[in-house]
């Protein structure tokens, strides 16, 4: 382990905030799609009244602004808290660079800050096409993935495999914000990416208990058992963040229905034709 | 090969097990899937007497909740069966991991239980999109392989080889279910999906031979030869594989066009259209 | 190198008998799919008077034939032609498998006969769905990439890096021909497929020179600087399998064209409506 | 590193220069998509005045034309500039490959000079289906990552590592033209292919500063830290390729409109129907 390198992210709570982040991020994603989705399959019994396109558009242009926010504030922090490189790149005294883990962390948030900054852009005017802020997720998180790859020379045997079992989630994460492009409004593979950002969220939390332990309680980094009691960890984490998804879900589909059945839909009258493919958005360009 | 961390699986009734559950669910779905396809091929002549749309549910409900029990009897038996860890992870006394490989059975049957939950209240309530069972399915065939691709260190070369033929079919059939929730009802890839499940049944019937000769007659695990064999054979699976499910296929079809001819049609007259694309289920939601 | 495994292939007729046949597969198939696609193409000026659906199907029939038959033959051949293992598998008293070498070409040949059977059923009965025969195909490429993949143990680098690259054609095709279920009758695919047909065909007799040079002047199988030639040498090989495809397609688009031209189309005005998607089959099921 | 096998490429210039070229060919591509999607976009109020069919077809002849003649002059550069092998293969007296890498860079060149020529020949006549300028893209950038692949033997540790940070943007480009087979006129495809394209032109700047520093200041190219900021550095270049061509893209989807506001449309009546999918192109065949 090479200790000047670690930066920030080299503690628990290093890997404790990018895990919180995350979490919140699935659980909301998970609850905007969820209703989304109901929306669209109760479309014809009145649920248009509860989210219209302009409050989506609205509740999109929020989601942006606090990605871009976050992602301006992480880098910042990356730069300039506590031992940060203060914007400065290379040593020229002692020839060295500086912090180079703080800046790959920085660049990691430019990417998310980037993502939100086209989402803003997307959803506030018509300049770019629509599919274009579920490539720029699917870049974000493949650069974040391509980064912790080449993040990882020299470290203890399980320090890596704990890692390595990140970029499963990371990986799986861009392939899927990528076929969301062709496939925009899928539920299928939205709550597949609201599932891996909750993994992401969780994975970091337990790689933080795994690398610093806050009770003192040391693994030994070099135990082959303790590098399958982790991978097998990993599974249980990907059921429990099925089982979040699940049963958000199962609720906002349960609270949408019991919403409608209670107020009679006026519009109904009006309504020439069902919706042909409940499970894909209209695109709108 | 390390000796403690084996469980009920090293040993050639653990891998007889598992390997008849995937010959009768390969061979089952073939027969599902091969029924359904001629049923639907052959609308037009009055087969839909033979599966109407509720006893396809009623099947499908059935095949749930048997693979929901079996997973479950599997995750009971190798956490109380002989020598298993008894719901207790970690021994604190000895400070080393309780019995991980039986864990490790355990999680991969708890994903096949979630798949089979998932599937049974897809079914039985219209509460979740349709092409999730194949998600799930896609979800636990890939934890099984990635389980069985981190539980391979320090063991012999063909053992590791042998185990490592078995992922090829596990992850085609990870792949394969992926697919499915794109192109569902396509009878290509259910086929394909049946091959891969016999192939994977009766290749760890292979492993159990291999591994644990019940003449005694030892192979030599670190010869290179074995493992050209081993390769060799693993084909010879997955022709025989393709073989069990042609045979079937065509016989179900046989069998379904012999029957439809005896009893003529009597609903044919209110049919207006033939089916569009016969090789692709109507999508309910 | 171990010499008791190389068999009939380890010479250099070994590597041109089924180069050639690939060649002549190659080669084949381009003019059939650049006849069809012609064809399909030019179906509103009657090209339908020189390919009709019953000649299509004739033909099919006819390959099917003809590839099941020399698989057969391959089989045959490897078995019991010079020291062929005579379907003895297992040598009891020396205690070690017999032509381990043989076996798996026999095996290879075994997955193309399978392919040719199916083939032949679709297209002489109605019994299996259409797109069978593409993931046969993609199954039989697949399976002998798979057996050269662990077909190379223990050998020179150069024979070790030529046998690397075979591997690229070959898994290429089967990709080709497993995306060729989804997307029948493009011509970008068919012509893509009959490329690295041609490609693997001509690179057999490159190995064959490579590794057994008829006029007797030896390569030095350790030389990096020959390993960087034959890579550079692979790409002039799809170069010239490019050229060989375009060649033949313009050829048979023109004298598609100049004959329709010749004899005025009778059918024409009975035609109703072009057709729509000109790149694709229409499906038969 | 092996000096007598770099040839003209291994020098700053022979960096700089195929890197400029993709640089201009990454910027040109961003302008004429950006230009047809808004044309596309805006046909309803009359943007067919600014491009049609015709001055499309025009152009691409124009740029097919362009890349065939680099491409013969890069090939002609290879052989006969400085050190060049002219033509000789093999250096029959003293028994070694002459120049390969030079005889590499050609086969590149080859490679890109099929693809324009292939361009040229679907945009002058009818006789090879559109999509097919796509595929050759896709085989050329193909061919040149799997060349680079096995390019690297023995030389160190940076040098590899800023080769193979190439590849990504290489065969990322050749996935993405391979999608637009089947996606042709998918906008986001497209503006990816143009990102991928800028970001191995500026990569191959970067790469010339780092192996033949211009100033003279030399790299540690053992120094694992250095891998780390290269690695980081490659990120840079992405996100700088993603502000250039989405400021392209901006600017270019401005002035159309601009330029439509001005100039009221005439034809206007005279269109029947909106177009239904502007994200993709009507295909011609």
């Amino acid at each position: 382990m090479a200790p000047p390198v670690l930066g920030i992210m080299g503690s628990f709570k290093g890997h404790a905030l990018p895990g919180s982040f995350f979490l919140i991020a699935g659980i909301w994603w998970t609850g905007k799609h969820s209703l989304w989705h109901a929306t669209r399959r109760n479309k014809n019994i009145g649920s248009t009244r509860l989210t219209s396109r302009a409050s989506q558009r609205r509740l999109e242009i929020i989601e942006s602004s606090v990605i871009l926010f976050l992602s301006f504030v992480g880098m910042l922090a990356e730069q300039f808290f506590a031992d940060g490189p203060r914007l400065q790149l290379y040593d020229f005294v002692e020839k060295h660079w500086e912090q180079l883990a703080n800046w790959q962390h920085a660049t990691m948030y430019l990417f998310f800050g980037l993502a939100g900054t086209v989402s803003l852009i997307i959803h506030t005017t018509e300049a770019a096409p629509l599919a274009l802020d579920r490539l720029m997720l699917a870049v974000a998180f493949f650069n974040e993935g391509f980064l912790f790859l080449y993040h990882l020379h020299g470290r203890n045997m399980l320090d890596v495999h704990v890692h390595q079992l990140l970029l499963y989630a990371i990986f799986g994460e861009a392939l899927v914000a990528f076929l969301e492009v062709f496939h925009r409004g899928n539920i299928i593979l939205e709550l597949l990416r609201c599932t891996l950002t909750i993994l992401q969220g969780s994975w970091f939390w337990q790689i933080g208990f795994v690398l610093y332990p806050p009770q003192g309680l040391v693994w030994d980094l070099k135990d082959h058992n303790n590098a399958m009691f982790v991978t097998m960890c990993y599974s249980w984490h990907l059921a429990f963040a099925m089982l979040v998804v699940s049963v958000l879900y199962c609720t906002v589909s349960c609270v949408v229905r019991s919403r409608l059945k209670k107020t009679p839909p006026i519009e109904m009258g009006l309504l020439k034709h069902r919706e042909r493919d409940p499970e894909s958005e209209d695109e709108i360009l």
